[in-house]
């Protein structure tokens, strides 16, 4: 490659597994994909999801106000701050790991604390989706509903569970020292599970019972820093019109215009596919000469050098 | 004041409260005391104990693998990384808004997670003195050693405690990011809980069972960036020899030499004045200028202005 190309690259909250154990194979895995785009000459920045990680803090906390009454429940916010620390400690370590068996030392590793800015107008606050945590019975539903003001949904026959919104991320309020840590070459990750979701009030910014998409926030991560690649990663290795039909079809590129067509007539599964291609949209569309990547984790160097993935452009 | 000094403030994990709303009251006040310093002309790195609030975690954690059998349970390293989130996202909130508040818009605040390495060979490894967590009977405790290899020790009566090791830092794994966000101005939370404490084995750092003293990481970290200060808070707002006895004398100042006379001679109880004394020392001691002081966190600007507070010098 020519140039040293800025990458911000998009971890999935599953693929770092359900459990501690899990977790510390997972960013084995992940670090090396990493650091192949960063001896490919890549300057990177790394954010991730924390959907289990997040969910099983959660689930901790709660265990422990049924267990100790005077310790009030922990919100929503405040459970994401700690799985961005819970998982980036993991993930900075494997990542420094790597680059000191290649030799590659002169790149520090940091995780920092991110909030992100949502709108408190923002409609998704009017009709929460986003389940979270472990599955109730209809009593302790109602208890929830009335003790923590939850909202509570019936789960396909699986019991009840707590649903959050997922407002769009309107501003990443740390943003100045992670351009900072990024201009100086450091290898960081922030942004995490989308960020710490806050709204701003006067000079008070206060925690919102929301879990912001990753992919949207890393969009928004890509802009700011003026990066020349967004790589979302997911479960296969090119994007798919008339996906699982018989006249099914991998692209390897679209512009925005066919993205939007094919979004239009319904290609993309909504809460899977859909959301990580309007968040690529959002990027590339964004500046001539961006490029959103979708990828799998094993083939995101090979995509970052045009041979495989389905890439974005304006 | 003529130049702009470096401060590094070390902050009692006490200090920050028992629960989050206790916490979010303790970082107000805090991050007017902070502040203040700011506008006095201060360039400001802060760190913080975790006492309490890694016990809580460390609850919630175990509580939930009660609950769930699928989880494992959680090293007290990754206690500690969460810890610094969960105090870190309060206290950087806190200081953003009072920086808002004054007008001071232009001085972003982060939290690092930080790791601080311990050496394995620490003679502190071989005599775990510091309890963490809940109190256990005599059963559970036995079951908490088989089953996690966990140290446990009768606490005065009250029943059976996990101990675990207070090693020296050796070294902050973070502190070139620390360095070059601080050397661009931004306002940096780090080496919480004293750090995640590490080993090294090869190119892998493991997290021990282990809890650094926030005072002596916190003289190590103002070591490596050159800092003008060391203040170390406490609950009073003099050092004093023959405390509590009839010729009690409140010290305004002493030298390395005279500091290490007076701990000798046995004035500072152990785990409480005498580790802090001990980290002041260690500052002090490290080069000509560099100067400990020891106060109550709302006499700090008082205390770096000269007119409070005990200065330990070389």
């Amino acid at each position: 490659m020519k140039n040293k190309k800025r990458i911000v690259i998009a971890l999935g909250g599953n693929a770092l597994g359900n459990t501690l154990p899990e977790q510390m194979k997972a960013v084995k895995i992940t670090a090396q994909a990493i650091v192949d785009l960063i001896q490919e000459g890549c300057e990177v920045v790394v954010t991730h999801g924390n959907g289990p990680q997040v969910g099983m803090i959660n689930n901790a906390m709660a265990a422990l106000s049924r267990e100790d009454s005077n310790q009030p429940n922990t919100p929503l916010s405040v459970c994401v701050a700690m799985s961005q620390a819970y998982i980036g400690y993991d993930l900075q370590n494997a990542l420094r790991e790597e680059l000191k068996n290649r030799n590659m030392l002169d790149i520090p590793v940091v995780t920092m604390v991110t909030q992100v800015r949502v709108d408190e107008n923002d409609a998704a606050f009017l009709n929460p989706t986003k389940p979270i945590g472990q599955f109730m019975t209809e009593e302790q539903a109602k208890i929830a509903e009335e003790k923590y003001d939850y909202v509570m949904k019936e789960d396909s026959g699986r019991g009840y569970r707590r649903v959050v919104s997922s407002p769009k991320p309107a501003e990443i309020i740390e943003i100045e020292a992670i351009r900072a840590l990024v201009d100086t070459g450091q290898l960081v990750i922030s942004c995490g599970g989308g960020g710490i979701p806050v709204t701003l009030k006067g000079n008070h910014l206060t925690g919102a019972s929301a879990v912001i998409d990753k992919d949207f926030v890393s969009a928004l991560l890509a802009k700011e820093l003026d990066a020349d690649f967004l790589i979302i990663l997911t479960a296969v290795e090119k994007v798919a019109i008339n996906f699982g039909k018989p006249d099914q079809k991998w692209l390897a590129q679209m512009n925005v215009e066919e993205a939007n067509q094919y979004i239009e007539e319904g290609h993309f599964a909504p809460g899977s596919m859909l959301p990580k291609v309007e968040a690529a949209i959002e990027f590339a569309d964004s500046k001539a000469g961006r490029v959103s990547l979708i990828t799998l984790l094993e083939k995101a160097k090979e995509g970052i050098l045009g041979e495989t993935g389905t890439r974005i452009c304006k």
